[in-house]
């Protein structure tokens, strides 16, 4: 019962704080002999690092991986993987308007409600720098995947806008700043996140992860719930309010007739008409795509003022300059997959530990 | 890491099928000295019992509980308490056409495909019936919070109809067979669902659940985020397919202005203009009442036909005959208190072990 | 983390106190599959079953074990295993002595001092009661472990006699009242114990538990080693006060070359010269059989008078009457056998989901 | 449920190999507001450092610690304590003999049976360098713990030869290089320990820890036993093949009568006659002093040649050259203080959580 850990055979513990000299994690019960170097991590990082598009924030972190433990000559040995991550762009800055005043929406306010101590440079730990960490042991969790499970996000809502599914293309995710599926969106999206930066506000969205490939079986009942971990690994990233399992809340709109996916048999094998369930049933996977979604809220840091307290009980409006993504949404999709990728990691061991 | 288990400090693990002798489950780690006999306990289980009105099934369980162990004249002593309810309407009756059939968005295929072993009786240990422990070790768990946190639950939408949340009254949720807040949908409700269950159809639900009176600082960054606790214990519950917490996917559509809860002193206190947080800021309780809300999914057992498998692999229709709730969502409400409950006990252990 | 579960692939959970209606267990995580009835469970019960010669409790408790979950046609579903044996010789007598005064080396102090509460009817939770879920749990262990590995146990010391290790006989064990390896020793025990009984007395013992036929590779390091496994569930046996494995606190007293156990091929395979390591070598199974020790203490009940103190803070001499075991260490070889059992198959289930 | 960590609210995760660029830690789960620096840490890791007398090996390595997490301005803040140690001695030298031959008793063999891979430089993850990570974590544990508890250890055998108790001197043992309460061993123990290098040999040790302060109450019924938890700690230090607490083995012997510790009560407090319990009654600390003690084999580390195999299955004797310490067991003092130390801290957080 660790509080920065998640995963039961395979393992993720993370540390670190956006303003220290690093953040790392530790990826324990990783089987042993996967191909592992830093290659295989980095890229993934590289999707998630600040300053790459005018829609992020233009903080620079080189964000390079080191691997100091649980690997020997390019193979994972079974023993704890260390991963460590400098951080190198911890500007000295003015803190001075939010080292002392709380940002309504920020975990500045809980974090000093329940420790009585305030680290108020960036965030601490609870910045969405402490992504960086999930991403790299996401890498990890892909290997213990293998090639077979293929784990891709997409933003399916930038603010009110939403993508219109019939048009979704895998391949226009990696070609905008969004990770947008939905080509016809991108101008549209550009000119209306411009338009909420130039404000000083921030937006929220909404994010999609598709698993193909995953073998059924994995997910126990009834607290080892497949869906029931999924929710909590996507529940914990920074600003995440809902998370959304196959057609989610608007199943419930729905009768039992609308929402059957109707099986058949094709070629000798259990075929699904559709995918209501976004494969998952009971808790376990039935061998169909797993569909997850999350909603982020909008940053509470911006440079639109909002009326707060400080620290010492005083009425103060408050304004958060510093260097902040409009849309935290964006940045969370490589995040979304290694969250993924873990959660699939640790069931595909859990299942075979049990049932082998 | 247990399968049927949840919680740290106070954990509960659940055992039983729907068709066997009995269910039960082990509370372990509740603090000593609490006030508990079983009539603490039995009117949470007989709002959630089957067979009370025309809106769930006809199943007709006493759904007794007995304390067997942890309490010793009539106060806990800190040692694990065992409950047990016994099955008594265990109807010998003619399984045929779901013994060897799959029900489309039924667990029956997944535990087949994981494990090997078809019980088909009822829906085994993917029966909703399994949530009468967790209404049970719920109880418990408001023992543990005291008179000062006030946890409770309603219905705010019937497949597509949504209550109108200016006409909520709480206690209007106890008047009627659906946990609705709203007394102007009873009625509309009424024959919305008479005509589901007359079309041999079933439909989904969206439930809420409140916690008032919750202290700040529960809930630990980054994996034991209050938030991601009560997303996977929420996600965990049958037929759950959609988690929020607060304004949930609505924050999506917000600028942070929109969604900022102004904070201001009054009389001393730091006091919220709003609550679109839900409670929960950066995973900690902010002090605010905790709102979340969950998407239950029309269950897969009904009398409409729909395309099937055999076990041996041959296509058929499947008709679920038995005695089925039209709209399963009405009996989670309980469920739900008892889930939020029990994660806010944990929490609560969890954050004076830590901080004291 | 439960107070009162272990293991972790495969868990147990029991509860139950030694005057409540039953005690139970639930096994969680059992692989689906296997072959499980109550005939499979009871002839470990029985062993460990006072009553049974002149030389343990008089208590009489059939203590007849029932399945009521986790199991259908006779197969494991995969789901928990709730076990529940009924108290049936639950005495009602005179707590007089041991109600309101504590006996020195007992539980009952820290219980109080613990929880504040007082269970005095039988040591509650602290009697070793509980053990008798724990050897049930032990019967489903070992059919996960399958034929292949054998787990015995002998005592080879009762107060100051140890056995003659040369003359040991594992047949000689299922002959006496001891479990006793040394026939030999027989007859010399017996006369020394009842001289113990009869002088109001009680004494310890030490027991060794063998486990043949263990595959190679079982136990994680650094802190999943199997002997840490294996030491922290025998020293959570009651009255358990030291463990050891191989030679122990005797390989402390060795260089080197005389702890070594020398390799060799031999037909293709490694061979061992000796085992002092006790088949564990970095917390991993090595393929040799596992040998664990443990030292029982005497039981603090007994006739003799002892100075203690009253609840109320008065001096006073304790007697207890009741029906008790001269030499606790008796009963406890199945119940180590039973942990050593359920220690490697859950070991047995991490392995295989980590390697495969 | 991960291999490499301990404890449940204090948390250790250690990772590393001793010829990786760095071992760490990762204590989570830490009360805030905690006075820590490096300046706490590093006195306990220079206690346990190599290179310091003719007794230890002659590796040097500076093992200097850095925190990189978790602490700001000298104050913990309630996240996770990320500690790095870098490893500086790496020597690059012929590893010839131990790279393809197993070592007897060395965890070369299980690593590889387990793993299927082979990192022979210096033991990998097995080499007891990873306990500077346990010391390390505990002396955070004794921030924790406050000035109130005291935890010392010593060395009270030294192969054959044991300590005379009634000498006992706690000054002595930092003043000689074996951690040895009695002055008049030191001689001996010297010229005994010289040859037993001189001979190219290694020898066994015994250890005790004892705890002073420790409040009453911590530990829980039945698998969260304080002694429980205890034995697992010290069983997962390298080479420990058993473990004591109070009389341990010893008790077997004894009567009940001889083993009681008789209450009585002296200025209104229960006060005890004697300590044979070691402090721990029915797994929950009495306010004596807690009493452990482990025993160290000799390692396999040796020059004297031993008949073995090579991984591709071939006949041939081994030797180590390297440097090795002739007893391991003197430098696992402070590796048992900082385990006792860990295992109280979790105890003293779980105990506050559940009873307050």
């Amino acid at each position: 019962m660790s509080y920065n850990s998640f995963g039961h055979l395979f393992r993720v513990t993370t540390w670190g704080e956006s303003h220290g000299p690093a953040i790392g994690c530790v990826v324990d019960g990783c089987p042993p002999r996967l191909p592992l170097t830093e290659a295989d991590i980095q890229p993934f990082l590289d999707q998630r690092r600040p300053g790459q598009s005018a829609f992020t924030t233009q903080r620079k972190e080189p964000d390079a991986v080191r691997i100091l433990s649980g690997v020997f000559e390019g193979q994972t040995t079974g023993t704890p993987i260390s991963l460590l991550i400098e951080n190198t762009d911890q500007r000295s800055r003015d803190y001075g308007d939010i080292a002392q005043t709380y940002r309504p929406g920020h975990a500045d306010l809980t974090y000093d409600l329940k420790y009585g101590i305030r680290d108020y440079r960036g965030g601490g730990r609870s910045s969405a720098r402490e992504t960086a960490c999930r991403v790299a042991a996401g890498a990890v969790a892909r290997q213990v995947l293998g090639q077979g499970v293929r784990i891709r996000g997409a933003l399916v809502q930038l603010g009110p806008h939403k993508i219109d599914r019939s048009r979704w293309d895998w391949d226009e995710v990696t070609r905008n700043p969004f990770f947008c599926p939905d080509a016809a969106c991108v101008p549209e999206w550009e000119e209306y996140l411009a338009g909420i930066r130039k404000a000083g506000l921030s937006i929220g969205a909404v994010i999609e992860v598709v698993a193909e490939g995953v073998p059924p079986g994995l997910g126990a009942p009834v607290y080892g719930k497949l869906d029931s971990d999924l929710a909590a690994a996507l529940m914990s990233i920074n600003a995440v309010k809902g998370v959304e399992i196959g057609d989610g809340f608007a199943s419930a709109a729905l009768t039992g007739l609308e929402n059957a996916d109707p099986l058949s048999m094709q070629d000798g094998e259990i075929t699904f008409g559709a995918n209501h369930a976004g494969g998952i049933l009971g808790g376990i996977s039935s061998g169909q795509p797993i569909v997850a979604r999350f909603a982020v809220k909008p940053t509470s840091s911006m440079l639109a003022p909002v009326p707060s307290v400080t620290r010492d009980g005083q009425n103060k409006d408050v304004i958060t300059k510093g260097r902040h993504d409009p849309c935290v949404g964006i940045r969370a999709v490589p995040v979304g997959e290694a969250m993924m990728a873990c959660v699939l990691a640790d069931h595909l061991l859990r299942h075979r530990g049990q049932v082998g």
